[in-house]
């Protein structure tokens, strides 16, 4: 397979830099040189060649905000630059929509948007495990051909994302529910602290921290998504909006009933989300254990969980400043979490059974 | 020191189990006998002997819902439990105002506030190093005497948190910002996803579960918190809401700039919050690793970081369902990252530089 990349900002490099990691050659385009140059030296791929010449990829991925993906379609197909191509924006109805007034060739396009981001930008950012376990939502056109859709899904999977067919209209109104409108909701909580005074922020804790998280993304870039999906992110976010404003009359005029029935469905609602590892949530044991914030110490834990043949699924750290020890906390599957409290008590560690 | 912790729920039986391995003697007490008991057999303590025995603690820690507390002092005081109380709701005026009301002794009370807490609850939720690091607020009253506040400050520090003193007017706008509020609105996203089709829950990513994950906390609690902090608590979220609001009409009319602002102020708030490690954001550096997914791999990991000598400060471990690797990102002071990537690499495992 050959594949050629255009725009190298996070995604584009990152699907580049997992195809690599395949062994795929990759052809890199940006509409700044710095970008591609960099995402080059990244090991990401070489430049691709002048359009003068000839040069033939098996699919393009197009990896620009969604308001250009039609126009470089259009180019790329003038070139015949793949046999088909995808894009990856986060709204997919707009760049259909596009590339069929521009009477882009819809049979080789295979509208797709990656489920996978982080708040940094730009190809220094670019990491080839960012598709690993992730969805990658696929929304063909009725003219798509299967080849098209083939190539492409084989691509997805080799970059280590799970294909989901949907179709263009009910992957925007699902991802304004779980992505765009999160992400406005984010940044109108985060707002409130830019004047707050510091005294405030001290107090501070992990709750704030998770629920403002994604605010610190891309405005330029975020600002497109919204737009180009106005209609079902307004429709999420002026529900949201009027829950909080009858919330807030309901406070006021103390009758916290209405509040107590908005907390009962937000816990409906947060149960109703699959787990990290996708699919059905997997239950996973949290053995928690005190350990000394030095070299060599998480090391020591490791080896007495290896050599207890216990795999351990995850890791947090909580270190505690000024103070000498810290706790791990380490998920495991339940029923290995017994074999390794008995591992690590006779290692000499403090665990909490 | 000898305590009495009265309420052996989620951070009742937290303080207790932190004090016990402190060699604290601790005595416990709930309105629920079989939660007493249950905490008592977690080894968080003893039951507390019957009122009828005149028993002395240096302190008494109050661990009841902010609407209780007051009854709950008044009662303790009755019986000179303690030399001293000290309470942990997260709203302080109303307590403070309570307490006054019914002729408590205010210069042994010491209110207090942990900021701490999980989405589960109940003592078997709770966790000995639950305060390790966290900031526990002190909002002496102006007749709070100074013995209380130094023994209780012994305490929190015995716990492992960091003392913060302030007032309980101070306290409350300033949890109703950077807690309750927050709550609030994680909630109000969480609702949206009760009637969403299930293939939009397939699409749901990090972000979405990062600004949801609060919202599965306990209602009736959450209730009276947020009833009890109700006018700060109301002006926040009318903010936010009208934020949100707006928003939606804009997006709506076609008009994105506002969004645009409302995503830059959202940056800027979110940039405020201190790193997990408290006090100023403290930089570290994420080294990633591919890893496989098997027993002792972590362990060869961090033995090679632990012979370079390399602390590591955190790790995230992302697997990948049905493929043999995963990546392991561990975050070191930027001076080691160079050491601990030549270690690595060393080792043979592919590193990312």
């Amino acid at each position: 397979m050959r594949v050629a990349v255009l725009g190298t900002g996070l995604i584009g490099t990152s699907v580049a830099l997992a195809l690599r990691e395949r062994g795929v050659g990759v052809w890199l385009a940006d509409e700044d040189p710095e970008a591609a140059r960099l995402a080059a030296n990244l090991g990401a791929g070489e430049p691709l060649p002048d359009s003068a010449l000839r040069v033939h990829a098996d699919v393009a991925v197009i990896a620009v905000p969604p308001a250009a993906v039609a126009a470089t379609l259009a180019a790329a197909q003038a070139r015949t630059l793949a046999r088909c191509y995808t894009d990856v924006a986060s709204v997919k109805q707009l760049p259909v929509a596009q590339a069929r007034a521009r009477g882009c060739d819809m049979t080789s396009y295979v509208p797709g948007h990656p489920l996978a981001g982080r708040e940094k930008h730009g190809p220094a950012a670019a990491r080839a495990d960012l598709f690993l376990g992730r969805t990658w939502a696929l929304c063909p056109a009725p003219e798509t051909s299967e080849q098209a859709l083939a190539a492409v899904t084989a691509l997805v999977r080799e970059c280590g994302a799970v294909p989901m067919r949907t179709d263009a209209a009910a992957h925007d109104r699902w991802v304004a529910l779980v992505s765009h409108a999160p992400h406005l909701v984010a940044a109108a909580m985060a707002a409130r602290l830019e004047a707050a005074p510091s005294e405030a922020l001290d107090l501070a804790g992990q709750g704030l921290r998770d629920v403002t998280r994604i605010a610190a993304g891309d405005t330029g870039l975020w600002t497109q998504i919204l737009a180009a999906n106005a209609e079902p992110v307004a429709r999420v976010l002026a529900a949201v909006a009027a829950d909080l404003a009858e919330a807030a009359r309901m406070l006021t005029d103390g009758d916290p009933k209405s509040v107590a029935t908005l907390l009962d469905h937000g816990q409906v609602g947060v149960a109703r989300i699959p787990g990290k590892h996708g699919g059905e949530p997997r239950e996973f044991t949290a053995v928690q254990v005190v350990i000394r914030d030095e070299p060599g110490e998480l090391a020591r834990l490791f080896d007495a969980a290896g050599a207890a043949d216990v795999n351990i699924e995850d890791v947090r750290i909580e270190h505690s400043p000024g103070l000498p020890v810290g706790v791990a906390e380490l998920s495991v599957r339940p029923a290995e979490a017994g074999t390794l409290l008995d591992a690590l008590e006779a290692g000499g560690w403090p665990v909490r059974r």
